[in-house]
């Protein structure tokens, strides 16, 4: 095989760099023409890419599919599909492991491209359709034979912020005699504040970790059992686990049911795999997972299309490294034009970042170009009260990503002033991005904006299960395609080991009171710092 | 009056740059001596700074003493509190407001520092109390005779961020009886979400707009109006209004109660008057309302300091701006180990982001240098096991402010492998400080952290609703800190009016069908884009 190469390496990278010094300008009066709105635009799996308010043209789009093309980037995302080592360091010691999120949801063919991997999913999703059923007719019921209609979620980081974005984001959908709560975080008030609102009794807790040993996850595990023993109780039969084969969790004796995910499955992209499914299931029923699996796998499919302008994620890969590398922006903005979709962008914030925050190559050497940017975002049209601001007349150049749909979930609309609540919130969308994009001149300095700042709009018809399946593939492959240019290793994390293991020694110094000498100063200090802390 | 001069203007500018050159290494054996961290903590109105994980030294913070006189930064500060005409652009027409947010809880002397304002502040507190007081004892009731037990606080931007997330982060001392939910979204669906969740008749609808004329919240208003009218409930008789006087919202006739914000009080600056303590009031009871209250004005009083060293807020904007535009982070991240303070940093994204993303001087002159950073952040622990990948090894440095608390609020925590979880919540923020500053080597590249990645603590014993008025006057007082040091008008917000006006020329092609043809070509494709957007 050959050695992937970096995105320095590449013969047009050069090229880009110097159409970079001049890019596309988008305040020019002709520069947004009807043929450019028409032309730049791309359709995959219900969702459009409208792409004209970017700062590229015919020739920058040329140039970043000779990149797309000379990174390899379609041959690594089918050899990833298929199976191949792809989370590891060459030379050094590292994960070793195949990346196979998608095969989770490649299921809706006779022959899935990595047939082991999506035969695992089968298995646990008929175990999972089996669970449900059981819920449903009545044949699994708690110890005084009423049915469960709670589920506690428990979970942190990828088994905490997707579940709990795809449940917001489909929430609307959700039976309505089922209710899901999380818990993730460490900090007691979390779990405390959750437990004032359920009825125990009647209530499911679905644990969540890979691993088994997350200590959050256990923590508040161990809270939640105390609270079922309290109340006289047998958690056993309230619990489910999701977790790796043979791992601490692994002990069916001790929960009511137990659902796998696999080594091949990194936490941020586990969402269709039982890490989030199991909880997904309880809230919508099976078939409308069947339906966010099925849009997830279409955009899979979608991405292996060598042709640029026709690859959503790879295109809106492509926009980001433009953006990121050759024009400077250093964060990139998600904002949702719907309600729903509130907790998505810090998913994505997750699944980014912890993928792509990297500075070293997939060789062990030291990139010499800037890596993942900083994705943050809120929905709109609350953020135009709020942060829009700098993304106008700021000094930062924000590169914005609008997510938006034609329709409203629940459909309950009115009309004011002739428009409907949602036609409102779709013009508002589509304002924002002309905007920042053409700018505006005025003789007043402070009413100036100098636009040409870059955007783009994903548009769909409707947050169905199925078009957020394929909203959240999108953002993986384009994930994953932006670590393969960058040549990076995009599905380990082990600049979260750190933390940890000084977390254990500051821990180790709590416990003893502050004073022991085998601990560095700066520990000490930090703890004494925070010496006037009780316990409780 | 003198001209108040830019950064880049004052004679200490450039030996600072020069400095920049050379920060302070964090990641030396000895450079996190006990000394330095004993010396680099502040501790003002019962919250501590600990700063010795800053790129800063002795000389640096002389510098930025330096910087901060011949910025006139207290002066300054000292003039918004009394009353000067801070929100303005001198040659141009513009607001030309005062600035006094700072006055609606200097209540707690007999000489406030602007007594007129905070004369009208306190007579609106009085009247707020009498209003609680007739729900406490039961004289206004519901029409069948019912004490009112939910709020639906409906409002945008300034009127809802802050109040959402100080409701948040003091929920855990909330009246049991007594539910808050929230109504921002012009997406037809938030409302929806809500009105599905509670019972209208126990129900009262605190609508918040300055102008009385924002979309969003007029929409939201009338969508819940018609809601009460097909319950066949008068809705005049469960409305609260909390507008400026003389806006089109100020009509008691329509109102239960009305409440009214003054001209000097800015949107994202309004949390601690009516725009936020009457929802405040209703969930928390008087009392704490105004224990909130008097942690902000200690933390006002705190920001007049003249040693930098000694001064909370302003030691805190030095920083940033040595951060920002000495050292070149582009953003910054607000991580709070804290479940409850979940959505404070998206408020604060808001009152920095819309304060500061500016390019225009108070003169109308284009700055030239950065202003305002993005702002963005989720709390620990949960954080760490999402994007703190990037912040430990990415190739963007993120300065990082985090935020703690020594006790949790519920008291309700569980030892496990010997420390409890408020234990290993804050063991966590010393660690995640310490691995930053410090960094690590390792012969695998792979595990190798740099380190130098500057970060600070805010610390305080429990988020109580004092802490949490004194840590947002904190933030507050940082911001405008900022804005004078850049000598931006942080009080403005032009950069939203664009986005307005093509919003409204959408909307009414959308209402024509498409076809105008008054209207630019570039309108006009972005809706046919949408072409197969459908009324419902």
């Amino acid at each position: 095989m050959d050695k992937w190469q970096a995105l320095t390496d590449v013969p047009v990278y050069q090229p880009l760099v110097r159409l970079a010094q001049q890019p596309f300008d988008l305040t020019g009066l002709e520069a947004l023409s009807p043929a450019r709105m028409r032309q730049y635009c791309c359709s995959v799996a219900g969702i459009d890419l409208l792409y004209a308010t970017q700062r590229v043209n015919d020739e920058v789009l040329a140039g970043l599919q000779e990149l797309a093309d000379q990174c390899k980037l379609i041959e690594q995302f089918r050899q990833m599909r298929r199976g191949a080592v792809m989370n590891r360091i060459h030379g050094f010691p590292s994960e070793e492991r195949q990346v196979l999120h998608t095969a989770c949801r490649d299921l809706f063919t006779e022959n899935p491209v990595e047939p082991i991997t999506s035969g695992q999913a089968r298995s646990e999703i008929a175990r999972l359709k089996a669970f449900l059923d059981e819920l449903d007719n009545g044949t699994l019921v708690n110890s005084q034979g009423h049915p469960f209609d709670t589920m506690i979620h428990v979970g942190i980081g990828g088994s905490d912020l997707g579940p709990r974005s795809v449940y917001e984001a489909l929430r609307a959908y959700g039976r309505p005699a089922r209710k899901v709560f999380f818990v993730s975080n460490v900090d007691p008030d979390d779990a405390a504040a959750v437990l004032r609102r359920v009825n125990l009794a009647t209530t499911l807790v679905n644990v969540v970790s890979k691993s088994g040993t997350t200590l959050e996850t256990l923590t508040n595990e161990a809270l939640i059992r105390r609270a079922y023993e309290a109340q006289g109780l047998d958690p056993d039969r309230h619990c489910l686990a999701v977790t790796g084969k043979g791992s601490p969790m692994d002990n069916p004796t001790r929960y009511l049911r137990s659902f796998y995910m696999f080594d091949s499955i990194g936490g941020r992209y586990s969402l269709t795999s039982m890490v989030g499914v199991v909880m997904l299931g309880f809230a919508l029923g099976y078939e409308l997972v069947l339906e966010f699996l099925e849009g997830a796998s279409l955009m899979d499919e979608a991405a292996e299309e060598p042709k640029l302008r026709q690859n959503l994620p790879l295109l809106l890969a492509m926009l980001g490294v433009w953006n990121h590398n050759f024009l400077g922006a250093s964060t990139v903005a998600v904002l949702s034009y719907s309600q729903a979709l509130h907790r998505f962008a810090a998913h994505l914030q997750q699944c980014d970042m912890e993928s792509n925050g990297k500075s070293v190559s997939r060789y062990g050497e030291s990139v010499h170009l800037m890596t993942g940017p900083i994705l943050w975002g809120e929905p709109g049209t609350n953020g135009q009260h709020a942060f829009y601001q700098l993304l106008h007349q700021g000094t930062e150049i924000v590169p914005v990503e609008f997510i938006g749909f034609r329709q409203s979930q629940y459909c309950e609309d009115l009309e004011i002033e002739g428009s409907s609540s949602q036609q409102k919130l779709v013009a508002n969308l589509l304002a924002q991005s002309l905007a920042m994009a053409r700018g505006q001149d005025n003789e007043n300095p402070n009413k100036r904006f100098t636009g040409n700042r870059p955007n783009l709009i994903l548009l769909a018809d409707r947050l169905t299960p199925k078009a957020m399946g394929a909203l959240l593939a999108l953002y993986e492959a384009k994930i994953v395609f932006q670590g393969f240019c960058w040549n990076i290793n995009s599905f380990d994390q082990e600049g979260v080991q750190l933390g940890k293991v000084l977390a254990s020694r500051v821990l180790a110094l709590m416990q003893k009171g502050g004073g022991d000498h085998g601990c560095d100063s700066s520990v000490e200090m930090a703890l004494l710092r925070t010496s006037k802390m009780k316990l409780e």
